[in-house]
């Protein structure tokens, strides 16, 4: 096949929708797969990416492809059109249809143009995170307001949220790549080159296992800055490069993991005790995270170990556990503990990612600092998440903070104030939720300062 | 600035929309800047690239901006919204609209919310190739009809088709980078690799030059199938490897170049025959092209320059003028010699390729072969074309001409038939023209069957 291989086998894409199906029983169910997207002419792809619903319940990593699911009649029908003898000859034998469906289980295969027909009023879909899936949908459903289905959407999460052993099997292999290309590019970084550069670095290591990155890595001095995707800094002796990326397998699934290292290899004293903080949080946090656990209380206990630390440095005072709640903490540590991850490195974050990381028993807060929180729930064995807590020193945040009065009880402002230059540091691993704890994926090197200095040297 | 430089000063900017607003006087003129592409949820973006025409005459490469060209007024209203102070402390300092407008010789800054009351009736705009444009303008222009003006494009077209020596400087850099990592590329690929670690060398390469693609690769030992983007096989001595891509520079200016070369290092007898006969037609289309000269005249003679070839090795037969008149010649060579190219690989594709490469003195062909060639029209100085032509044998091809009965005179099959392993070959590279003939662009190495052998050995 000239097409990337399904990840499973046939069984088990039949046995995902039979189980959609029970969940979300008497209806037609939607599934629009994606096409390609454009750069910067029609015919000037960006790399394919399929949907992450499409590629659970189908498998199918070709554009251009529908399903719906029918749970009155339990059949699911593939609509797309085959390539004709005039297309063969520019893009060689492509499997049909037919191969595709016996490859997912699918016998009924119709054309494109019959998909419009054959949606009845009331059919189930899902929300739409491309403009491409609004225009489909526009013409779909007839100009009516387009309103996806929550209980669709809360049963495809209660069941991808739990991953299999076959999943965790891909998880942990992604995430392997990922931690051997943190570690080479933790050995290839020097003085003197360009942010760029080690992201090439990054991208050869990826094809050469055949994987891309799984989101636009974050490959920055200036780690501080949380959303920074400039890469056009030289790294110098006496940086922190902080570098957040993720390895995506071709059958989709991926990893994210952040490593901060001293350019020259060795931290500094002030970059050590920061450094070791957020490791220390690290650690913590993954002894707090087991079934039944909200993980909103684990990133509390991240944010508490960070205080506890910055207290011991003269950079705060005060009670932590009363400086954690009414926030003080996010003066540093501004982001949430983590997220699930699968196919998607922010797992179905095109569900919605409350949905996703909330249910009835804990909503998302409002407050800064938790409102960034992606995952607050109970964590149940099976659950992939991300833990990734960290320290940002951020000017505009100390003024600002410092300028409204916030936190005076707890923050050291004249000690903050001589260490605005101290940059970001941020620590991410993956984990499956077992029944005695978390197990880390994919084999990953160590993250103390000894451990991270060796690695170097 | 955390963002990419514009790559030119203020005052050609200004230039290039005083001059547009002369070949279209008494106009609103719109032009939509891309937004941010999301790959599987909306906050997963691929890599931001600019629309070509808001490069062309407005310079920002950055997301979420539209200007409205008014030729009546003079003035250029730049609509967009400056990031907040909530912002600032996950993005970093960013430079104003401000200091963008200033950038690029724009005084009037409004917010994005005000574009579509600014809006007359009769504004003119340009085609889409986004579904994001699709809803734009379906908002913008109140659900009428998208029409976009000839006239706009045209004279677009007329300006872009003609590069600046600033602009050249540029595509020199482009394909040099591009020659260089060709170059690489064969010194590198070897028995056993699989395609997809050849093009992860390629983006270490580009990313080392702070390039990206300009389009996605084609990189396959079956050259054969023209639209190919499967990576997966490995290259073994005995085969070819076809390599086509182009580096893209951080302003958007792109090369495009084709190399193909044996993984051992040295041709077959068979693919040397092949292969010098395609060289000799890229040779042959390089003497052709002068100012004034069609460019379809150009592809007809290096088609004919083809059957020649493959007469002399008994692949064809009969009168090369007449084979190539009656199109026996597209059994091989079916695909166009060459197109524009700028900021855009194709350049200006998104305006629609025919308005691009044809004019009222030449409309495009609708047969078999001339109907793939993108540029037809006479060739003028500081055009920058692509010379790239090709023998592919397409055993699906072969079978369907033959049992149609086609070109028998012209065709020996049985001995074509011997031979429908024998693969595809293309050599392409990148030219300006100038009063006296084409020069080439970023000093390619040479692609004789000697030169090649040369590199590699």
């Amino acid at each position: 096949m000239t097409v990337n291989e399904f990840a499973f086998s046939q069984e088990v894409y039949t046995s995902r929708r039979k189980s959609l199906m029970e969940k979300v029983p008497g209806s037609q169910i939607l599934l629009i797969g994606n096409n390609y997207s454009s750069m910067n002419y029609r015919d000037n792809h960006y790399p394919f990416i399929q949907d992450s619903n499409f590629l659970y319940y189908v498998g199918m990593d070709i554009p251009g492809l529908s399903v719906i699911i029918d749970s009155n009649t339990g059949i699911t029908t593939l609509y797309g059109n085959d390539i004709d003898i005039d297309m063969i000859i520019w893009t060689g034998n492509q499997p049909s249809l037919k191969q595709l469906g016996e490859r997912s289980g699918i016998s009924q295969i119709k054309t494109k143009s019959s998909l419009k027909s054959d949606i009845k009023a009331g059919i189930k879909y899902l929300p739409t995170y491309r403009s491409e899936h609004e225009l489909q949908y526009q013409d779909l459903l007839n100009g009516s307001t387009i309103e996806p289905s929550l209980d669709l959407i809360l049963a495809i999460i209660e069941q991808r949220n739990i991953k299999s052993e076959a999943e965790l099997i891909q998880l942990n292999k992604a995430v392997e790549i990922t931690s051997r290309l943190q570690t080479y590019l933790m050995r290839n970084a020097k003085d003197g080159m360009k942010e760029y550069q080690l992201v090439g670095v990054a991208k050869a290591f990826l094809s050469d296992h055949n994987c891309s990155f799984s989101f636009p890595p974050i490959c920055t001095i200036n780690g501080q800055t949380l959303h920074n995707h400039y890469h056009g800094n030289t790294m110098k002796n006496g940086d922190m490069l902080l570098m957040d990326c993720g390895a995506r397998l071709n059958n989709g699934y991926s990893g994210d993991m952040t490593r901060t290292f001293p350019v020259s290899g060795k931290f500094t004293t002030r970059q050590s005790d920061l450094y070791s903080i957020v490791n220390n949080a690290h650690n913590n946090a993954v002894e707090m995270s087991n079934p039944g656990t909200y993980y909103r209380d684990v990133h509390l206990g991240a944010a508490k170990t960070i205080v506890e630390g910055l207290i011991q440095l003269g950079w705060m005072k005060g009670d932590p556990d009363e400086a954690v709640s009414t926030g003080a903490h996010t003066l540093f540590f501004q982001h949430g503990l983590g997220h699930m991850m699968g196919l998607d490195v922010h797992d179905m974050e095109n569900l919605g990612e409350v949905y996703v990381g909330y249910d009835s028993t804990i909503s998302k807060s409002t407050e800064f600092g938790l409102k960034s929180l992606r995952l607050g729930r109970q964590l149940k064995e099976k659950n992939v998440i991300t833990i990734e807590p960290g320290i940002y020193v951020i000017p505009e945040l100390i003024d600002k903070f410092q300028s409204e009065g916030k936190f005076k009880n707890f923050i050291n402002y004249s000690v903050v104030n001589e260490n605005r230059d101290a940059g970001g540091i941020r620590i991410e691993n993956d984990y499956v939720i077992r029944s005695n704890g978390v197990v880390a994926l994919g084999n990953p090197d160590g993250t103390s300062v000894e451990e991270v200095e060796s690695i170097m040297s």
